[in-house]
This record gives C-alpha cells, structure tokens and sequence, in this order.
C-alpha cells in the first residue's frame, strides 16, 4: 500500500484551517446543489440521469446522485466499476470498450455482483464479450457506440451500426439495449452556437441510425450521452433518453469558460472543488510560492485559478510547486497561509488524491475515499 | 484503500504482454545501466550522489541507488520521505521548504527515526523548525536555500543567505550544513551553451556566497544541486560537491530533446520507463485509439511517444484515451495489440500509479509498489 492510501489529510471534526495541503476539498453546500440541480432538470425534460463517475471516483457521490434519481452510473475502466460496486453501487455502465482477455474476465465478473453494461465498436469485441458471458453465465448489457463528431472511438452511424448491433443480438449472452452517443468534443465549444450545431448534428446521426435499427428489427432502448457542456440540448432532444454528465458536481476553470445565451459564463452549476495550499516561500512582495504544482493539479486544459475572494493569479506549476503572482492586487501573502484554487480541469485532477475533504461552513464534515483513484485499468 | 492501491496490474514471472494496461512498466537493464553510469560518473568527478527519489517514489530504486554509492535521497515533501524511510531508506534530504505545524512535526519525528535534512529560505520558518526540533530533542540538518536563477524559492545568494544560516547556528537543534543551489530552469534548456551559461552564472553566486559564509565564520559542508540536464557541469564546477538528479534513472520523451556538444540528443542516458497501452479501437486504418490518455500519462511536457520500433505518432489525449497516428507508416495495429509508449515527463506521470512492471528480457521480474505515489503532502 502506498503512504497516501494509508494516511489522510484530515479527519472529521477539524477545522478547514487544520488540513495538511495540498489536499482535495469539496464544498459539500455547493456540490449539493450541483447534484439536485441537475436531477431536477433530467426529472423535467423526462429521460434518465447516469451521471459518469470518472469525475469523482467517490461511492459515497455516486450512492448520493442515486438517492436523488440516478439509474445508475457511468464508469470508463472495468477497475472504476469495481471499485464502485465494492462500495455499493448496483448499476454500473462502463461507457468504454473493453478489450483484452482480462479485463474481459474481470467484466464478467462483475456482471454476476451488479447491472453491468458496456460500450463496443469492432466484432471481434463482441464475438469476445459474447463467449466470456456465455461461459460465465452472466448477461451483459451493450449499447454499440456512434461516432457522432467525437472522431475517437464508434461505427460509423446507420449501417454499420446496425451490423454491429445484428452481430450483439446473435449472441445470445448479450443484450442490445441501444447507442452510446457522446459528443466529446461539443462540451467544451465556447459559445452556445457552436455547442448547439454540434448537438444537432449528432441528433440526426443518431435518428437516423436509430431508424435502421428500427428497420432492422432491433428495438432501441436506450439512446445515451452529453456532458455537462451540452447535455440541455440531448435533453431537450425528442432522441437522447440517458444523459451522462460529470463535471457538474464539481465544476472546473475550463468548463465556467463555456458561455451561455448572454455571452456570459453559465452560472448552473458553481464550483464546489478545490485544491488547497500552503504558501510555502514568498520569494517578493508580489510573489507567493505553494506546495500544489503538477502532481497536486492536471494542467492539461489550463492552471488553476485561485478562488476569486482569494486574488492573484496562479502564473507557473512546477513538479510541487505553484507560483502565485499578486502583481496589480493589494493582496500580500503571508507564510504558512492557506489558499484554495479551482483546478484547471476536475477529472484527472481528482485522480492525483486518495482522499476528498468534505467541508460545510469551514468545517471538516467526512474525509471520503477516492476510491476509483487509479483505477485506469 | 483505494482500488489501484490493493491490486496490481501484473505478477512475476508473468510475460509482459500478459500485463494490464495502463501499467508503468521499467526496462531493468536499461534502468541499471543508467543507475550505473551516473554512479561512476559521480564517483570520477569526485562528488557525492544524492539522487532524487521524487522521480520514481520507488523505495526498491533508493535502495539500489544508495548500493552504488549515493549517500541517500532526495524528497520534496515530507509524506514522500516518510514512505521512503519507513521502506528502509536511512537518510533523506528534503530539498525544499516544510511549512506549517502539522507537516514540521512529522518531519522532526522522522528525524528520529532516519538522518533528515531540510531546506529553508524564512526566518520564521527556521525557529519554527529550531522549536520543534529542540521539543523533540533531535537535530535537523539544515541547507539554506539560495536562488540561483530559477526564480522559484530560496533566499538572494550573498548577505540575505548569510543572515539566514546565522539564524539556522543560532538553534542548537539545527545544523547548518551548507547551501542548496538547485538551477532548476537550467534542465531543459536545450542547447549546451545555454545550460552552461545558466550554470556557470549559478556557480558565481554559489562562490560568493560561500566566501560570505566563511567570512562570516560559518563553515559550509555541502553544497548541493543539479539535476540530470546539467549535473555534468555541477560536478565539474569545484563548487558543487552533491549531485540530485532524478530523471537519469528513466529519461523522458522531454529529456531526450536537449542537445548535446555535437548537436545531436545527448544519449548518456536511455528510456527505461514506459507506459504500457492496449489498441482498443480501430477508427480507421491511419488511426487506433489506446487505452492511456490524461489519467495515464502527465501531458505538461509533450505528448508521449511511441517507442521507436514501434512506428506511428501519439497525437491526442482525452482522460481515459489516447489517439496514435500511423498516417506516412506502413504500420497497421490490430485489436488488442499492446504498445509501449515514452511519458513526456516521467516524475508526475509516475505519481499516477500504484506499481511499477520491471520487466528483464519480456518477464516482469518483480512488480514495485510506488510508495510515494501521491504522497505529496
């Protein structure tokens, strides 16, 4: 076991002021309302909410989005859905091809403990899963996977789905449920023009292919995906029945650059996760350094941004360090001070920590496990 | 304990295509042979070897570093050293700042239990350390920190050090024991006369500094720096009498961009880190999408890149995939076919795995926990 699996950077009880840094901190008022915010609005427009939990890699949201109307959860590694359904979550589809021997073995696996379902795009997948299910007596639920602008993994829409989907329905293992149908790169389009071409585009991909299916004799039950980025216009889309957000619970600078209607940025969800720091060295007066750099954050869609009460500008990340500039402000860092910033993109930050700190009102309320931290296999 | 914590993604004895992906894998023979070469080189130039562990987090490769001759390691954070002392290592430097009461009382309880070494660069931060080391009745060996160009932290060279290690002798729990002068902006510049330039700088102040000390009665020990894109130019300085590079154990894709005398990749050090991905879907014949994207590989420096032998180009990461190209190669991948890839930067990309594969002639030989994976607190 590793040092950071064994050891957390808080406990219950302690004051926010009080946790070791960098750690990962949730605003537990503010992740709340994320939650219910977004089961209120897939309730209203009528499909199904499977919130994907490559965001948090926490049972205890999962188990939270569930009390509150989700079907289940999205998981993209085998090893992410075992680590949810170890921690009580029933229902679990992995929105991801499965591929290889034992990552196939571990699947069906799994399938005998909970609800199981997976994305594939290539027969020989198929013939695979289908033997594995076969001979370990479990069913498995498969949605074939368009590619609907995303240019990563899918069939091509209309035909070749449908032989994809003929060639699920000849085993006899294998249950085909409908589409997986996620427009990756639509979610982080600026401007609600551009989201909205994206997601007509692949509203008529999938009504055409779901028109083939038809005629072919494949009912379709299930059309799945949107982020949080988008997933208004799925809803809203007559098409699309299960939505697929994560980033919502936590939010990140990248996604509160997406602008609304008014040019404006989408104020829906608020950021509730955090990075937190000590300032370490304070090098000038207008230059603090702290202890959260490139193993404390993904950098890849952008720095950090320290919370705007905070000030500064979050300017350089080294391996463990970050530098914070104060250039222009009157704000003036002292040692030892601790300073919470938004990460620059949610997913891959929260797979750097074992740990997420639930705070309400600057109090420690749980230290929940991460438990899919890792689980990239 | 999270998921990835309590299951690794291979056994020995195991042929490496058997091994789940992602998985960081090691290539021992070419890990040795650098491990090897540095030591000699250390050894020639008459200099003592303190490697830095915050690379690999690996307590097995500390202790085979410290076999060859290194006096002990490096750790940036005090977390990171104890998973290293409590896996057997007896003597750490902490090459940075220990800010805050929670983090300095670990790390005078881990002075009783190991040799530790700190770095500082405030006043109050040094009584704070002098305090805590007096009530726990152990000694700290102190490095004052002077910043030679990489504008991160550490106090100005000359009389700003000299006050600051007055302050370290005044503490008798704290003895100060030289200068850390680490040129960190150096390492990847990438010419020869520019790594020179910034090195040669640094010595300047290196000598004027120590001449203040001395003048000032403060006997200076050890004066330690360097890493894996310089450490050459440290060791023959006169100066600089401890090494801490780190990334000569695996080099990076990054690494393997400075050049050399001759214009052409220094080659003293080979790869010997890889991630190991599977092809797990076929979009077209030009492309295949692996398994290993943001939560598999660190992107801050570059992309990864395909092994050589291996052909084709990585052009994209999402959070759990990654898009090779073969367009201009006659390379052609199957389903399932397994590829070794070059991280563009080792150190935080390690920092994402539970386990390192070290792999001897295609058998994983041993499967490494990485101790300090995360640690980083």
């Amino acid at each position: 076991m590793t040092y950071a699996s064994a050891h957390a950077p808080a406990e219950a009880g302690m004051a926010l002021e009080e946790v070791d840094t960098p750690a990962l901190v949730v605003e537990l008022d503010v992740m709340e309302a994320n939650l219910t915010e977004m089961a209120r609005r897939a309730a209203e427009a009528g499909v199904r909410l499977r919130p994907h939990s490559k965001t948090h890699k926490c049972a205890e949201i999962s188990l939270r989005q569930m009390a509150l109307g989700a079907v289940g959860v999205c998981c993209q590694k085998v090893s992410e859905a075992e680590a949810q359904v170890e921690h009580g979550v029933s229902n679990v589809l992995i929105s991801n091809q499965v591929v290889g021997g034992r990552k196939i073995a571990r699947l069906v696996d799994l399938a005998a403990r909970a609800r199981v379902g997976v994305c594939v795009d290539h027969p020989e997948n198929v013939d695979e899963l289908g033997r594995a299910a076969a001979a370990a007596k479990v069913a498995l639920n498969v949605l074939v996977e368009i590619d609907v602008g995303a240019s990563r993994c899918g069939v091509a829409p209309g035909a070749p789905a449908v032989a994809l989907a003929e060639r699920v329905a000849s085993h006899p293992s294998l249950a085909f449920e409908g589409l997986q149908a996620y427009q990756g790169r639509a979610q982080h389009l600026r401007t609600v023009a551009e989201r909205e071409a994206a997601i007509c585009r692949a509203v008529e991909l999938v009504t055409e292919t779901r028109r083939a299916l038809s005629s072919a004799g494949l009912p379709v039950e299930t059309i799945a995906g949107a982020g949080t980025g988008t997933y208004e216009l799925e809803a809203g889309s007559g098409v699309y029945n299960e939505l697929q957000p994560g980033s919502y619970v936590f939010m990140d600078a990248d996604y509160a650059r997406n602008l609304g209607l008014d040019g404006g940025p989408v104020t829906t969800f608020e950021h509730s996760l955090f990075v937190y720091a000590t300032v370490m060295s304070i090098p000038s007066d207008e230059t603090a350094i702290v202890d959260a750099g490139l193993k404390a954050f993904s950098v890849d869609s952008g720095l950090p941004v320290p919370r705007p009460s905070d000030g500064g500008e979050y300017v350089g990340a080294s391996d463990e360090h970050g530098k914070l500039s104060l250039a222009g402000t009157n704000r003036r860092y002292r040692l030892g001070e601790k300073v919470l910033l938004v990460p620059g993109h949610c997913d891959p930050t929260v797979n750097l920590y074992d740990w997420l700190v639930a705070v309400r009102g600057g109090t420690v309320e749980s230290v929940w496990p991460v438990v899919g931290r890792g689980a990239v296999y």
